[in-house]
């Protein structure tokens, strides 16, 4: 039985652990996306596995963190999955019918990126669209094997949440009917900081998301606006199909995003997004950089 | 360099190497895939590697093949990448315009499953449709890491070529804009049973595909009916997007879906839908085993 709330994975200051650690930080209260981008020391239990799955037992030892990394390597996760429209109010800005079932599409693992100081690479091929633009969401880490699970039961396989960025072009979204190809260039998936333990999730629907473009924020909601819940989602993607653990699912974006806005807002170079994520996930940031 | 023409994974009958070994048949002109229904006796030149992207050597010893595997294992391939609605004959007989991009959507590796003797097994949650359905189709296998590859370019990435069956659940298919969901679930993605080595392909275009049903050919085509090329489907996927060695692209089916037949066909338990793919590919054989 895990003991910990929340856990981060990331680069030590200390020369001794030249690799990525586990741990859970040591004030209980700091959000670590934000600790890092303003470079204050950020204090951590390290624990005594190599990834949020197997995170071992805390061992005694601090560590300070010189560089976040997301909570989950590109070697752990698998293909990520990606629920579409699945809030009331995003459906509605971009005037598509509420769906009657969950709407999946996918990202290759190579996707699935680090947060801010990691830059957010816009490539050269969807830069020429301009039309880059954000989505916050919320991210299912599945901590065991899941498949044909009921809806009761759905929670049992669920590890925890953190934060995620569905990076998306919209001109290659839309030149096809399928949202995969524009959805899954390499990057295109920042996602952390934290990993929060379910235990720490009494009710999901509090849960809050926020996305914050340069200062401003842009989206702002609760999972109560959420179409299909969490045990849900779970339970429709493992059906005749296995969940393996680390499997991440991110699970659609509230209302504002930069497509729908007016005037319509596109990611620029040295833009800024921030997913903030509540109960202890924090502040994803991701500068913007385009691939020249 | 390597010097072989075609490679199957396989079990051996040897106890002595109860693991899946590498080889190339020893018969050129053996169908794998129709000599392993018959169980016939499948000589195979073993390679001292253990997966066809890194097949070391020739060791001088034959196997006879006990049991059939897909080329490449569930651990190797990724996400598999799927490329819809590209053959013209295809586009027409659904009702849909040509596209101008290439249309994407993927599996995950857990899809990818293993030829006959291995069951096909339509999952509970999907038989209750009464809407599985085949799609033939030729799969390439990507064999050196690619990112922004020009069309030029694009075959120096490609190691080869196998069969694959495209299953999928029609009604989930339809019941979304997104088709992930209704071709992902275990085993949708047979492939095999060899990988052909690019040096056989000189003219792509004269590749032939055909899937038979029951012993009746629906799907007959040679590649010159592709609305995307191989190599444009390489450099289209490529863009700011890393393909790792073993990432699979299944290119499309051609024309003779059930679902578009008169009166529509759909896979039932005890079906035996078989993909032949020319140029020493050779028979993907798939029993159809509904779930009870």
């Amino acid at each position: 039985m895990s003991t910990y709330s929340r856990l981060i994975r990331f680069i030590p200051k200390s020369s001794a652990h030249p690799g990525p650690l586990i741990g859970e930080p040591a004030d209980p209260e700091i959000d670590v996306g934000i600790a890092s981008y303003e470079s204050k020391a950020i204090e951590v239990n390290v624990y005594s596995g190599r990834s949020v799955l197997n995170p071992g037992e805390k061992t005694g030892q601090i560590e300070i963190v010189d560089k976040l990394l997301s909570p989950l390597g590109q070697n752990e996760v698998g293909t990520i999955r990606c629920i579409g429209l699945n809030y009331v109010n995003h459906a509605k800005e971009v005037n598509l019918p509420i769906p009657e079932t969950p709407t999946l599409f996918m990202k290759p693992s190579s996707a699935l990126a680090d947060p801010y100081p990691s830059p957010t690479i816009i490539p050269k091929s969807f830069v020429s669209d301009n039309a880059a633009d954000f989505e916050s969401e919320v991210a299912l880490i599945i901590g065991k094997e899941a498949k044909n699970v009921s809806e009761d039961n759905a929670l049992d396989y669920l590890l925890g949440i953190t934060a995620a960025n569905d990076i998306s072009s919209r001109e290659a979204q839309f030149a096809q009917s399928q949202w995969c190809y524009s959805k899954s260039f390499d990057g295109a998936c920042p996602i952390g900081p934290a990993i929060v333990h379910k235990s720490q999730l009494a009710r999901l629907e509090e849960i809050r998301i926020s996305g914050i473009l340069n200062g401003t924020t842009v989206q702002d909601s609760k999972l109560d606006d959420l179409i299909f819940s969490i045990p849900k989602i779970i339970s429709f993607l493992s059906q005749g199909t296995t969940l393996q653990p680390g499997t991440i699912i991110i699970t659609g974006t509230p209302a504002g995003v930069g497509w729908s806005a007016n005037p319509r807002i596109t990611l620029k170079d040295g833009d800024e997004f921030r997913v903030f994520v509540s109960h202890g996930v924090g502040t994803l940031i991701n500068k913007i950089v385009e691939e020249k």
